[in-house]
């Protein structure tokens, strides 16, 4: 039933979005300003099983200087538009991973034609020390036009990772000038630093959460606590980790439940700082993901962050060769751009609500396979029953032209692009919804 | 003397190499294969003090949001070319600093415009998963094709501080592989690994020299010891730090002295390893850079480097997002056909030994100011008595037109592009003997 209602819906849908005649790809002559839909493929397209001859050769060829165990197909850039990813035997797929959820709006998006006649993308500066005249100005037009209230300053760092140990630094410095009452440091501070011992390398540590991914150089790895595969055979820092609050969803049916959840993990928060200063390593600031994404997909609670900010507030030397990168910073203008002139945000709650509802009719109706919906804007999971069952439905989603990311033990997670739209969200439920009622 | 001799080497040189007729931008159109002199400026040009009126203003607008302490001016990227870097002011400086050692062939190279129609620069792919199609032959044509002999696999990483940690983490992964018989990890060693304790997170350690920089994260800071600046108040690890041979230059002059040197450091790096060992923080891996150069422009000899690998030789799980950028995969390739194309490395070895002889003529005739010349190629060095005179004849030479770079406590150290030609020698020697004769 949910399967041709779904079907209805699509095709409804569809015919509301695109006014479909044909299908295949939409892709128009690159003049002016071009809509999503006006740009990409209207729909999944399947060639091969996945991967195909093609990936197959490539990954032998990269094998033979590389390590290949985590890569799925070999793309077709050139091919991929918008929501849809093309590969290298011409499977069109709707990609609801991007490139691990780090392209905000899609492949080979509308932006190249207004960057490529930017010098940035191949003129490197070192811009901490060299910054170009634009610099300044196009701060304030990406990042910090949309910064949150009360944070007017910046620095731009070249990764998540880089910008997490950079985070964690700021943190350690900050700690140690406020103990030292922002004297300068002692002779002895400045002598032992450079052979790793405190009193100038301190021993002072940063509070994480479990199931927490913050990156995996040594610094970030240590606040990292999502899967052994990360950490395991790599030293470490003992720094305290306490429990993320492991909610039952969807929330608004267990409000009670989840209060005291995070109330627990609020407490172990509490005696970790007290123990941890009684070890002699006192915590200097604590890292939490907003939600828990590599973990598992897991939410906590605005009243959470909000008293766990409470709990931080009881407690620049910051550089490197390249810091940042400026053609980065173009491409978030131009995607900030984007953004704003087609409306995305409110697109994209609309197609959110869309997939969320979507998937709680899913697991409804396939209560042994699928459970623990979840999501905000886009930002959405579910989980399967184990990951045996997770990593089978992917597969045979990617075969039909779907392709998601897994985070967890057993969880789907979802991470279109800003440009899904409900038409998008209705091919997708489709698809999984077909491979649902073939489970056996 | 020597100024008048330089003055004439300048004008000789000048002659055979530009037949050069007016002063001025000798840029010309853009069409087919440029070489160097065809692209870029004749000489320095300026005209206010560095850092002007504008580069004051822009810094005045970033320092509101950012730390600005380490910039020295703001650049016009789009007007600088070549060996020329152009200053918002208009000022055109010789740059021998090459964005902290960081573009091969110079700014704003004859790069851009086969590179401006590849997507690769602005369609980011997770490289580990989604890799594009031409990827295994860009990297065979790029950096395989200049990997040392019996390097025959690759691994990309986006930045030099990443790289590191990633080459210490699969050390370490490759000493407790081998340690535990390459058997599966115990059920104890994934569990303790999650929550950063041994034995699933080691103490195992990299020894490092000091005086070494090989970035500031906290894995490879932990191996750093070239500034305090860089450390202070940073959390670090307990590993074994040896010294770094302290020769004396010229090289071919101290033969023996510096063969006692060098075997006094292997010495020590012996015992460090035993010492380690009997600690319960065994050294997994060495880390040494084949110039020590932010620490001050240290040399070693060959034989120091293949009696430490023999030391060494007595004792995948790498992925992030990203995994490197293909677009500077692009980049490189094309720099390579460029060196190929132009002949630099001939060139380059002939101005670099133009530029160490005329150091050495430089340290002759100011010996008060100036001693220690050194270099390989155009990587060269030379120590001023005291970090004062070291700045003041660096700030002297920027409002001159000759932008470098320092390094250790009071070196200068020159890091020209590969396009650095022998005319460009005689300049950089031009301004400096300028500013010696004058220097109290």
């Amino acid at each position: 039933m949910a399967s041709s209602l779904l079907t209805r819906q699509l095709a409804i849908s569809l015919q509301q979005n695109l006014c479909l005649a044909a299908p295949g790809c939409r892709y128009v002559s690159r003049t002016a300003t071009k809509t999503v839909s006006e740009f990409e493929y209207d729909a999944p397209s399947m060639k091969t099983a996945v991967p195909g001859p093609k990936s197959q050769e490539l990954m032998r060829q990269l094998g033979e200087i590389q390590n290949v165990g985590a890569v799925h197909f070999f793309c077709n850039y050139e091919e991929s538009r918008g929501n849809y990813l093309v590969d290298v035997d011409g499977n069109r797929m709707l990609d609801v991973y991007t490139q691990i959820s780090s392209i905000p709006i899609g492949d080979k998006s509308f932006l190249c034609e207004s960057l490529f006649s930017q010098s940035a993308f191949v003129n490197r500066p070192a811009l901490g020390i060299l910054p170009p005249e634009n610099f300044p100005d196009k701060l304030f037009e990406s990042l910090l036009s949309i910064a949150p209230s009360g944070m007017s300053r910046v620095q731009t760092m070249a990764c998540g990772s880089c910008s997490n140990e950079n985070a964690f630094k700021s943190m350690f410095i900050w700690y140690r000038n406020k103990e030292r009452g922002y004297a300068s440091p002692s002779e002895q501070e400045v002598g032992t630093c450079m052979i790793n011992q405190s009193p100038g390398c301190p021993d002072l540590s940063i509070l994480s959460f479990m199931g927490a991914f913050h990156g995996r150089t040594m610094g970030c790895l240590a606040a990292t606590h999502s899967k052994a595969i990360h950490k395991l055979d790599i030293p470490s820092f003992d720094w305290p980790i306490a429990p993320f609050p492991k909610l039952q969803y969807p929330l608004e049916e267990f409000v009670r439940e989840n209060a005291q959840e995070e109330a627990r993990c609020l407490e172990e928060v509490e005696d970790l700082i007290v123990k941890w200063r009684q070890k002699g390593r006192p915590v200097a600031g604590i890292v939490i993901e907003p939600i828990q994404a590599e973990g598992g997909d897991n939410h906590a609670s605005p009243d959470f962050f909000s008293k766990l900010r409470n709990i931080a507030r009881k407690p620049y030397r910051i550089f490197n060769t390249w810091m940042g990168d400026p053609s980065k910073n173009l491409f978030l203008s131009e995607v900030l751009n984007v953004i704003r002139r087609e409306n995305l945000l409110e697109e994209v709650t609309r197609s959110g609500k869309a997939l969320l509802q979507g998937l709680y009719a899913l697991q409804t109706q396939y209560p042994h396979i699928l459970s623990r919906a979840r999501g905000q804007g886009t930002f959405c999971a579910i989980d399967a029953c184990n990951d045996a069952t997770r990593d089978s439905i992917m597969l045979k989603a990617r075969n039909k032209g779907l392709f998601m990311g897994s985070c967890g033990e057993k969880t789907i997670r979802f991470r279109p692009a800003l440009v899904f739209k409900e038409y998008h969200v209705h091919q997708l439920l489709n698809i999984l919804n077909n491979i649902l009622a073939e489970h056996k």
